[in-house]
């Protein structure tokens, strides 16, 4: 989906510049399965709340059991893209995210991968050796059903002239 | 800040419900150092990129140095708002988070904490049970500088009639 600059075939590991993308291309990552005990421990750490920690508890909450803390799934999120083909140069550096939604909760068993959108790709006005490329990343589980939708802005290097 | 119901004095740590939160009021988290081993440890599971793993070759990325992933600073806020005195009835639930900004980065040994302000407070329409409170939570380092700002929704309880 992504063009080919100057005839050379790449890698979809080689590293992606901002002509190299395009409103409408999509990259998908690998799975991850969330061990229970890897739930448990980022609550501890992060969000020690009872519905994360505890199936007793969980079984009391508005979940009915427990689930993932959302920023675990974001957490994982972030390790899926990462580790994808969707590889920019420099990195994937988020300048920020505009809209999060956790349509349903994450169990522990549930596999979780990501499929990101292109949705917008800006050269700054301001920087003429970078832009902005906005991406929308939805989070699956092994149902195919969303559990976290995001858009985030990230910076994404020109090449040099 | 809060209105006090019916005459009686209320602990901070009592949890609140949504006739409790006004728009205008603010909670203040306690505060926590980024330590540099958890800093990397976070990385390293979720987010491996080198200007959150290695100085040397964070060193030679746009930071400039090492750096903690964006997530890790949403998660250790959300650890800050978890045991602070912003105790919500039935717990912290994100519905969704409509904007996060990383206005500048986290450093190891920042330290970081919390400030909450509320928004909005809006009964459901569906549910006469709950409503909707918008609150948003700054992060600011030691120089009282924001590394994160998000304004997220949060599901919060009213009180049996």
């Amino acid at each position: 989906m992504r063009p080919i600059p100057m005839g050379a075939e790449m890698s979809q590991k080689t590293p992606m510049y901002l002509e190299d993308l395009t409103v409408g291309q999509t990259f998908r990552s690998d799975t991850l399965a969330v061990e229970p005990g890897r739930l448990k421990a980022f609550a501890a750490e992060f969000d020690p709340q009872p519905f994360h920690l505890d199936e007793a508890a969980a079984a009391n909450s508005l979940f009915g059991g427990l689930v993932a803390s959302g920023w675990q799934t974001a957490a994982i999120s972030m390790g899926l893209m990462v580790r994808s083909d969707f590889k920019i140069a420099g990195g994937l550096i988020g300048v920020g995210v505009e809209a999060i939604r956790w349509p349903r909760p994450v169990h522990p068993g549930d596999v979780l991968r990501v499929e990101s959108e292109i949705v917008e790709v800006r050269p700054s006005q301001g920087n003429p050796d970078r832009g902005v490329v906005r991406v929308r990343n939805t989070t699956l589980n092994q149902h195919d059903q969303p559990v976290m939708i995001q858009v985030a802005s990230l910076i994404v290097p020109r090449r040099r002239g």
